[in-house]
């Protein structure tokens, strides 16, 4: 494995003939770059709740190939009992991150499918052998579609971000919306990795990320293993690169975006929008339209967990890091308010403000272009 | 010392009869509540390195102790060795950390009183061993009135500080600048103990402040100890504690403020002021005197130390927490434009933009009040 780089691998794969998920085991990361396979129902929902398997759009395609795995060992010999053990699977892998909209999406894709063809079979004259078969062939296709279409999707959004930059700029970016969070390309990387195919020579920093330290295990391993030039940075000094010219755009991804350009995304974003603003660098979401919630008018609605408070007082070398039972407040996520964003970059187009009016017009032509592409 | 609080102690103290400097050492804190004694060179210059002794103020006291305690182990029997080793004791004290303005202004006080001792002794008609007991009780004298200014400073900001501040008011703080980094009080942490003695319950949110976590390990430590409602955040939360509306000042210490009010401190300060001026929050820099250097014109004039990249990179629970050989920019402080900040208190008054200006009727105050006091 040493050769390869991080390209050279998907992050989420299945094996159709032994019918295993595989995945890169990310809390092995950056230590140890190791593919596990997966077949069994708790183990699927372990590396989903233990995070082997992170980020939104990748845990909707590991869920989504886990459920097809799980769909294949159903032994019964009704589709009424199919049906019913497969939402029992579909339930169960869904309780495993609940607050990750893309797992839940993906899930209900499948069950969609399910369903459809469950209803044009009703009145078939199959024998159930062929109709699980048919059932089977559907969610294989499906599972495999989501995958594909994030692949588009984080490469489409790769093509417009790397629309906006030259050869030779510096990239800041926080957390990991990278190829590891995604099935390949990322989102807020696909226009590094676009440009770096071409020669584009980008200075990438990047943050950090504390408490979890997403940005040093992962966005600066899955660059430097892809030959990127990366400079890690605590999150503090996001702005000093700024303030020194070393940074001509920022990209970051994001969790929900409201209707009105609001973005949550993982806690520090928000700072780095605000700093960017003070340098005149341009700030980018990264946002797949399948993250854009019409429905949630501003950030104010948005929802932000906080989590326990030993990610931030604990996991230090030896010793503690904060004095033992010291208050925390330790939020997951932060929303950035809209002023502070330069465009929002989607697989249908680049969002600028007043963002509303863009994201109509973006998803009338994802509309347009028919369902997934 | 379990029943102890933190203001029971003094950051640096000196033990007259034995030569010895005495520290808590802050690199154990906060599992342990440790004071070490120093006499050796090595020892004292290491306690500056390690960050074992760390805040400009108290570095500047432990180094004026310091260099007193090795003067007092010069063997000669001239005076002109005397001066030629102990300006080599200097020198090499003051290599021990390049940023620290107060560490050389602290050392070349004691060299004026060195040299101010030798020139009045010149025709003396004492023996070597009468002239070496004058030279160093002066030197004495020297250190311990250090010592005694940085207490009064450090209070007298502290009640500056207090008159822009009301009860239940909440206050964030970056690194640290308390107790810990002075010999009582601390700067930025000065108004907070004297509101918390007058009952004024105030909320402080700490930022962690990485790399090195002096905000968790240190100021959630010393403040917690003193009974104070202190929540701890990363550095990168400290916006959306603003943008919620916890926060109604902000204060800082400074480790060296150039002549048009630019300031340099720890990493991260400026990403602090930037954040605070966006959600409208008054930024304050708490600064000794001695840390105006009006020989700087501007914060571009001031060097800024890096740090090795094991900072950022390890250190952490078990496994690295980034890729093997990734780059790493780790500077240890960074400047702070004069336009964020909205004043700077000094034990002389709060200056404010332009700041020039103010600093200038600040000094004349200093110079009518005589000499330190």
């Amino acid at each position: 494995m040493a050769d390869k780089t991080i390209l050279d691998y998907e992050t989420v794969d299945i094996d159709l003939e032994k019918k295993e998920l595989i995945i890169i085991d990310q809390t092995k990361l950056p230590g140890k770059t190791e593919l596990i396979r997966l077949s069994e129902a708790k183990d699927i929902w372990d590396a989903i709740y233990l995070l082997k398997v992170r980020g939104a759009p990748a845990i909707g395609v590991a869920a989504a190939m886990g459920l097809y795995i799980l769909a294949c060992k159903i032994v019964t010999d009704s589709l009424d009992e199919f049906y019913e053990e497969f939402v029992k699977c579909k339930d169960y892998l869904d309780s495993s991150r609940p607050t990750a909209v893309n797992l839940h999406w993906a899930l209900e894709r499948m069950d969609e499918v399910a369903k459809g063809e469950i209803l044009s079979l009703k009145n078939s004259n199959y024998n159930y052998a062929q109709e699980e078969a048919i059932i089977l062939k559907a969610l294989e296709k499906e599972c495999l579609l989501i995958k594909e279409e994030d692949i588009w999707v984080c490469r489409t959004i790769g093509e417009y971000g790397l629309s906006l930059l030259k050869p030779g700029d510096g990239i800041l970016t926080h957390c990991n919306a990278g190829q590891l969070a995604t099935c390949k390309y990322g989102t807020a990387t696909a226009p590094i990795y676009l440009g770096t195919e071409q020669g584009y020579n980008f200075k990438v920093f990047a943050d950090e990320t504390r408490p979890l330290l997403q940005g040093a295990r992962l966005t600066a391993y899955e660059l430097m293993s892809a030959g990127v030039d990366v400079t890690l940075i605590c999150d503090n000094t996001s702005g000093m690169v700024m303030k020194n010219g070393w940074v001509q755009a920022v990209f970051v991804g994001c969790d929900r975006v409201a209707a009105n350009g609001d973005t949550a995304n993982k806690i520090g974003t928000s700072m780095v929008a605000t700093l960017a603003k003070r340098y005149n660098v341009p700030f980018y979401v990264c946002a797949p339209t399948s993250t854009i919630d019409m429905s949630t008018p501003t950030g104010d609605e948005i929802h932000i967990e906080e989590r326990k408070s030993e990610e931030v007082t604990e996991m230090w070398y030896e010793e503690r890091m904060a004095p033992a039972g010291v208050k925390v407040f330790n939020p997951a996520f932060d929303v950035t308010d809209n002023d502070l964003i330069t465009g929002i970059i989607t697989e249908y187009g680049i969002a600028r403000a007043p963002f509303t009016q863009d994201f109509i017009d973006i998803f009338k032509r994802k509309e347009e272009a028919g369902y997934g592409k």
